[in-house]
């Protein structure tokens, strides 16, 4: 853990630094992605189940490749009533706060006459990957699944590595209404999203988080595809005043520490009495907790303390263009609405970022190392696409056609210009 | 060319294959892109300039990197006075159709309590790649600067391969309020803006047509920057009835295939005579044409013309999901409101496509190879981003946090558990 202090000599320098260091590992993968994807898009079928073999240690034929209405009703009734109830109550509330992001369609006339517009309209079929074992989440399913959904997705398609089905996945997969589950993972997943293998078509877009393997892949189809952003280790700023009770922001700090040893957590704080408790509640915690060891080690190499003015806050923050930020304070807004450049922004005492993560209603899937400054995070604007629409009559071509003309003149086009100096009678 | 008539036997699988062939020349560029980058990222200025060397033959230094403001506006008074003033209408029209797109932000209260909203920024910093030589359009300039501008985008990075700077290029710069252009072209060029280098500070953001090495640049540094999507060779769907002039749709037609001989032009029609007619108009409006070794290429090799009843067109045009397709008809959104996948649509007798890529007011750089898709055009979006807000008071955290603590212990983490028990005096 790192500590700065806003009044230390070179503040601003050391914390730049800090703020630049890079977190992910290095991808030594990208060789072997490109191999496994142009495989899959020679073989097929066949490079799907060779592959099977040799990651996943399993024999997988083309009838047991897609999981089964039965096994997903089945695993979904294994799935503990309180759980169910708690994947019921996330998806209702992402299905509202993401049915509110649908943009209108436009059209307008203009002062020169031309009508012009666009039209939204919904991807027709959507690829989510869902990573296996531990980190095979149910909220990963909705908070994919769900929005794609609200937009009008016909088909979506899961894939996740063979292995034990969890029950809440296979719950949450049951509650956002996905049917296709494929047991395929790794960059041949993606592969087989993207060029279709086998009984899996291809889809129009992939999302969902994976392995720098997977991550690779998403990488190397994109354009014949689309993809979501590519994610890094997750991220939390907690800025706090010494009204706080240490061991809630420990807990805070501790929810993103525990993802990965690559996660970073930071607190803004201006009282340093306040931060050494917050310290102290941090070290309590860590003894206690099952994913103790991979929290331990993020705390120890990416997490930081900074001693500052609140009011330096938001520039610090947007220094950071963190993932999530939580403001616990009181009247948070006064400090919240000067920040730009972040995923989500968490108000008040009582709004930790895991609300967030599960059944606020937002997306969890938010821009992670520094990718705030230029993205954004999922939502249904990822399931959409615009068509521009333009349509002149004679009159308005008329005041239109001559400046056509002469920049594509400018241009050295000719075609350009005589589609339009035709139509002017002047070819 | 090809022909295809819906008519024949096999017509649908003929036509899927034609659409699905790839015209982009496979990249064997990737290595060499690799290393650029890396001596970028290591070096900064001495690679660029070392490059320049190199690739462009022209000796730079820190001084004459960047072109002056005098060289700016000497160079845009060498812009003829009527090409001036269609940069000056495009501009504008541009500038009103993006601000069109501002999307509101949003702040409700929802049934629980909870407040919800999200609200919208500008980035900051963005770089725009113009292309050198014969390929400099002031028209990249506009599409790519006018809508950051709209956004609220403080600084626009310009940079072009050294060499001549065409007037109206520099025109278009300082009509769109561009006046930071830096020498550098190709993949260093996108190095630069990435990373940043010497006196190239670095974007967040980097948009803008180029050539292979740009394009796999511009991939690889995807995540530490956002890019545009990555464009592919342009495209033209007419959908033409008999009661047009064959002269107007082969201009059309051809105003694509003069880009590039990549590039594909398809006319869709039900009249025969009408399709022979046009096909000759080609022919002879080739032989004119001072691009014409490019469009005979592209026509010839990428060309086709498909007899198909004009109901079908909307399902054929959605197979192409080309960047643009007119309906150059009476009543042409009849078929035109069924089409779903088309970057572009251009409406009636008098639309050609050519005022879309100059004037209309719509942006021009439009998906292509079918990621009409998955996929948009440029547009004020591209140059915003989206920050998720949430607030709970203790009232609605009461409902939200168990719904949390279940999903998080179902997954197995037990800070994200514990930051909501906590709070519920649970832990």
């Amino acid at each position: 853990m790192r500590r700065f202090s806003f009044s230390d000599p070179g503040f601003e320098a050391a914390f730049a630094a800090f703020v630049d260091e890079r977190r992910d590992t290095p991808e030594e993968v990208d060789a072997a992605v490109r191999d496994v994807l142009a495989a899959v898009r020679a073989e097929g079928l066949d490079a799907l189940l060779r592959f099977a073999r040799q990651f996943d240690r399993v024999e997988l034929n083309e009838s047991n490749l897609r999981v089964s209405a039965e096994e997903i009703e089945a695993g979904a009734a294994q799935c503990p009533a309180q759980v169910r109830e708690a994947i019921a109550f996330a998806a209702a509330r992402i299905a509202a706060y993401h049915a509110r992001q649908r943009p209108a369609d436009a059209a307008f006339t203009d002062e020169a006459g031309v009508e012009l517009g666009w039209r939204w309209t919904p991807l027709e079929a959507v690829g989510i990957y869902v990573p296996g074992g531990r980190a095979a989440y149910p909220s990963t399913v909705l908070m994919n699944a769900v929005p794609a959904k609200v937009a009008g997705v016909e088909r979506i398609a899961m894939v996740t590595p063979p292995g034990k089905l969890q029950p809440a996945v296979l719950a949450a997969a049951k509650e956002a209404g996905v049917t296709e589950i494929w047991r395929v993972g790794g960059a041949q997943a993606v592969a087989a999203l993207a060029y279709g293998a086998g009984p899996i078509r291809p889809v129009d877009k992939i999302v969902g988080p994976g392995n720098a393997y997977v991550t690779a892949a998403k990488r190397r189809v994109y354009g014949t595809v689309g993809i979501d952003a590519l994610a890094g280790p997750s991220e939390i700023v907690v800025v706090a005043d010494g009204a706080n009770r240490p061991d809630w922001i420990a807990a805070d700090l501790l929810s993103q520490a525990e993802h990965d040893p690559a996660a970073q957590s930071i607190l803004i704080t201006d009282d340093e009495a306040f931060a050494a408790a917050v310290e102290a509640a941090v070290q309590e915690q860590l003894a206690t907790l099952s994913t103790g060891q991979d929290a331990a080690a993020s705390w120890r190499d990416h997490g930081a303390v900074v001693i500052a003015p609140l009011d330096e806050a938001p520039r610090l923050v947007d220094l950071i263009a963190p993932e999530h930020v939580e403001f616990a304070l009181d009247q948070p807004e006064r400090l919240a609405d000067r920040v730009r450049h972040a995923g989500a922004i968490f108000l008040g005492r009582v709004t930790p970022e895991a609300i967030g993560d599960y059944v606020a209603g937002s997306n969890h899937v938010l821009p992670t190392s520094r990718a705030a400054r230029f993205s954004s995070g999922l939502s249904l604007y990822d399931f959409i696409k615009r068509t521009s629409i333009v349509k002149c009559d004679p009159k308005s071509f008329a005041v239109l056609g001559p400046h056509t003309v002469a920049l594509a003149d400018a241009e050295g086009l000719p075609a350009h210009s005589r589609s339009a100096a035709i139509r002017l009678g002047q070819s």
